[in-house]
Formats: C-alpha cells, sequence, structure tokens
C-alpha cells in the first residue's frame, strides 16, 4: 500500500522541503562566500512557498530554490482544459524549483525542478520534473557528464525513460524562433503516473531519487570551471545569450506563464530570471570560435556516454 | 477620390519610408555620434523590409527604426481568426516601427510605430498606430509636454480621439503581473477605418501628421534631460526598469508574438528588445524616493494640459 493520500501529500512536500534545504547547503558550500535567503509568500487562492535567494555570490551570481504548497477549489483552467473531467475539483499541488546563473562564463547555468499534483484527495495524482543545462560556452565533457548521471538515474527505474525524456526536454526547452536549444537539454517529463498497486510508491522513488541526482550532476561541472579565467568578451557573450535564457522563458515556458495567469508569486516564477542580460543587434560569431561551436551544439544531439 | 488601391498602397509605403529617413536623421543629429546602419531583409513568404539600427551612440545605447513591406496569399490566421470574412485572401500591410533606449537613465524609452493594412486590393483597409513613452526616472513635465503634443495632433483630426486612444494606450501597454503601466503611457490606436468617400484620405493624413509629430513629441524631452549627470545607482535602477520593459514585449505585446510566429523577421522584431536588462530579487524602492515615484506615476493618468 502506499497509504493514504494525506499521508502520500506530507510524503513529498518533506521530501521538496528537504531537497531545498539540502540543495541550498550544497550550492552554498560551492559558492563559499554567497548566502541564500528566505523570502516566503503565501498565494491569495491557498497555499504558499518560501523562496531561498542568493544574489552576488563568488560562482553564483544569483541563485533561487524555490518550494511551493498550493491548494484550491478548482482545478486551474490551463490544466482542466484539456482534461475535464479535472474541471471544478479541488487540487493540491506542491513542487521544488531552482534556477542559477554562475558569474563565470565558462560554469554553465542550471535549471532543475520536480513537482506534485493532486486532485480530489489523490483520485488522480502525477509527478513531473526534469533537469537541463544551460551553458554560454558549451564543453562536450560537461554536457556527457551532466546527461550520464541522468541517464544513470532513469535507468535505475526503467530503461526506456531517459530516451524518453530526454527528447521530450529537447523538444521542450527550444526556443522556435532563433531555432536552436536554450542549453545542451537534460531531461524533462510530465504526468507521470505509474499503474499497479505499488504505481506511486514507484513513480515517489523516481523523483525522490531524482533530486539526490541533481547535486551530482551538476555540481561537478560547477567544479571544473569555475576558476577558469574569462574575458570582458567572454563576459558579454554570457549576457547575450542569457537574452535567449530570458526569451525562452517569457515566450514559451509554460510553467512561468501558468503561473503568472494564475495569480502565483511574481517575485518567485521570475527568479529565473538572469540577473543582467543583454540584446544585441543581429549577432553572428566568427565561423570556428568557442562561440559559434556553443550555437553548434544548441541542437538536439546523444551526449551521454 | 483616394485613387485606385495601388496609389494608395504606394503613398502609404512612401511616407513609411520618408518617416524613417527623417526620423533617423533627426535621432542621428540628436545624438551627436551615433550612426544609424541599415539591414535589409527579406520575408520568405513575401517582401521584406530595412531595419535602420543605432548601437552605442552617446544619447542612444541602442535605437531602431525599421520600415516593412509584405504580401501573401492568405491573412495570417492571427488576424483572420476574429474576421472569417477575411480569411484566406490575399493581403498587403506596411509600416514604421521605431523603438529608443536611451543611455542616460533621465531620458526616457521610446517607442512609436504607424501601420497599414490592405485586402485584396483594398477592398478592407485598416491603419494602426501610436507611440508611448517609458521614463526610468518620471518627469511629470515630461509626460506633460509628450501627451500634450499627442493631444494636439489627434484634436486637429477629431476631438474624440485623443482621449479614446490614451486609454486604449493605457490598456494595451499595461504590464498585469507588475500591476504597473510599461510607462506613462501615449496614444494606441487599431482598426482605423473611416466612412465615406473621404474616408481613406482622412485616415491617411492623420497618421501622415503623426509621423511628423514623433519628433516634437519626444525629441524636446531627450534634448532637456540628456546632459543630466547620473550615477552607478541610477543606472542599476535603469537597468531593473528595462526587464519590466522585457517582461512586457515578450509577455503581452501582441506585434512581437504575431511578428514571430508568422516567421517575421527576427532581429527586426526583437529590435525593441533592451540593450542591457537585469533582474533584481524583489526589490522596492524607498518610500518618497525618485524611484518611488516614478513607480506611483506608471498608473493611468490625465497628463495633457
Amino acid at each position: 500500500m502506499s497509504g493514504l493520500p494525506e499521508q502520500r501529500r506530507a510524503r513529498v512536500a518533506k521530501r521538496m522541503w528537504q531537497g531545498q534545504r539540502a540543495l541550498v547547503d550544497a550550492f552554498e558550500a560551492m559558492d563559499g562566500s554567497g548566502q541564500f535567503r528566505a523570502h516566503t509568500w503565501e498565494r491569495p487562492g491557498g497555499g504558499g512557498g518560501t523562496a531561498r535567494v542568493l544574489v552576488g555570490g563568488d560562482v553564483f551570481e544569483k541563485a533561487g530554490v524555490n518550494v511551493s504548497e498550493v491548494t484550491g477549489d478548482a482545478v486551474p483552467e490551463a490544466l482542466a482544459g484539456p482534461r475535464p473531467e479535472l474541471a471544478g475539483r479541488g487540487f493540491y499541488a506542491t513542487g521544488v524549483s531552482m534556477v542559477l546563473h554562475p558569474r563565470n562564463p565558462h560554469v554553465p547555468a542550471f535549471h532543475a525542478n520536480f513537482r506534485y499534483f493532486e486532485v480530489d484527495g489523490g483520485e488522480f495524482w502525477w509527478f513531473g520534473g526534469g533537469a537541463d543545462m544551460t551553458p554560454a560556452y558549451a564543453y562536450a565533457e560537461d554536457a556527457q557528464h551532466f546527461h550520464s548521471s541522468l541517464r544513470d538515474w532513469c535507468d535505475r527505474h526503467d530503461s526506456a525513460w531517459y530516451a524518453r525524456f530526454k527528447n521530450w526536454c529537447d523538444k521542450y526547452f527550444y526556443v522556435t524562433h532563433r531555432g536552436e536549444m536554450r542549453g545542451v537539454g537534460g531531461v524533462f517529463f510530465d504526468d507521470l503516473k505509474l499503474e499497479g498497486e505499488d504505481g506511486w510508491e514507484r513513480a515517489f522513488a523516481f523523483v525522490d531519487e531524482g533530486i539526490t541526482t541533481l547535486e551530482m550532476a551538476y555540481l561537478p561541472v560547477v567544479a571544473r570551471r569555475k576558476a577558469m579565467p574569462w574575458t570582458e568578451a567572454e563576459r558579454a557573450w554570457q549576457l547575450h545569450r542569457r537574452s535567449r535564457y530570458a526569451e525562452f522563458n517569457l515566450l514559451y515556458d509554460r510553467g512561468t506563464r501558468f503561473g503568472l495567469e494564475t495569480d502565483g508569486n511574481v517575485e518567485a516564477i521570475l527568479m529565473s530570471m538572469p540577473p543582467l542580460a543583454r540584446w544585441d543587434f543581429d549577432l553572428h560569431p566568427e565561423p570556428g570560435s568557442h562561440e559559434a561551436e556553443t550555437l553548434a551544439m544548441l541542437q538536439p544531439r546523444e551526449w551521454a556516454s
């Protein structure tokens, strides 16, 4: 048995809050200087959360880890529209999400989130989540390490999942008008509901371990790059690339739009935005440069080794 | 008589190109240092345009004036959706649009555009346009001058238009999730089609004079502010405010979304984005500061005097 719905919620929420604590500690340790500060917020419609935000660290120019627990009388239209059986029913949602924008142009930005949704005390439930990495200067070995870590985690649960969730990520984090991915991808999944008596437990175990996997997927890359020297020209390129990150988040990201349209906490939602970004007109890097090589890497590719 | 449809198109397009030339000259003269460079582009579906862009001037950190002339076999879905009588019919569209991002935080940013749309050789036609100003540090006298100039122009054509188009602008340039206007507004109109034999001529005369009005509405404000000293803290606030400009353009602006969804020229469309913008977490200016006063001015208000 997977326990009563109330126990399920409590177990997932506990894991989200624990995950936030552990990740904040790990990110602070990696930064060595910056400190996360807590910003607690309430949602007018029910529930709330705590955003922990680090600004102006040595390694992380801006980093945020947000946990939310939200309840409501009626499933939001954006979710109930395509699933009329959910309309007008009470819901509970919890999640942890994080975005890290490093200062050094050679350290990639990182985004991950895990979320859980329940309708009417657990009659319907599903998990979602994912993690992806966005370098300004891409290094193949970083993308390989990142994807291999995610693949190993997925493979321990279902051998079909990595390929499926990696493709989903490639498609989701795509900046259509630029014809490029936001970064080197990762995994993305939604509507994860497993059949069978232990379906809930198996899905939760996957997410539980996913949260643990984030540190080992991303932080070794940070450790490898954070002391690399960089020039003002490289910094300018990083700020230029961050404009694409901003474009993706505001034009395409369903989580951002959903949050803003359902009166979510604006600061917690837009915590994901880059601390500084620049829009250059019609910028094209020189063929053969690291900048041009990076652009070439922003297309779907098999990275896990 | 208003002339044959072909002559109408030619007259409007000529005015758009002339307007670009005159405005580019006026902006270069005001800048005193920066030069506009021309970037010509073609639209795969038919037509094209020329974006004239100034980067890194003394007064204007980034300025762009774009003219487009576009034709197609079928009215784009975004326009034909609400007007089924237009579906599947050939169209012609031309317009001039401009965005100026000044370097000095005391000089407001400026946006304006005028556009003309024709279906099936002129059976349906309408004009649209508008101008609005976005200060990082708002000055009431600047908003008064700007609005009064626009009101005088509107009043010469129809005494009801300024109030109507000013309210339209207040509603259109509204950053819903922030609960504030993008700037101090201006005027905005669309679907302007006048009845009667001279309806087309009267509408064109309004737009024709609107293009001329832009210089006298905006440039005196630039002249008044451009030599004001500014601090690094004021510059940071300007970059912070530019994040709201970016949010509006990518989340709400129908022109931007329409352009990107109909395979418009990405660089010409996103010419409007700020050269540099920063996202601060949960920033609240001190009560009574000029920053706080500016926020208070970003609500609908009667400015024309």
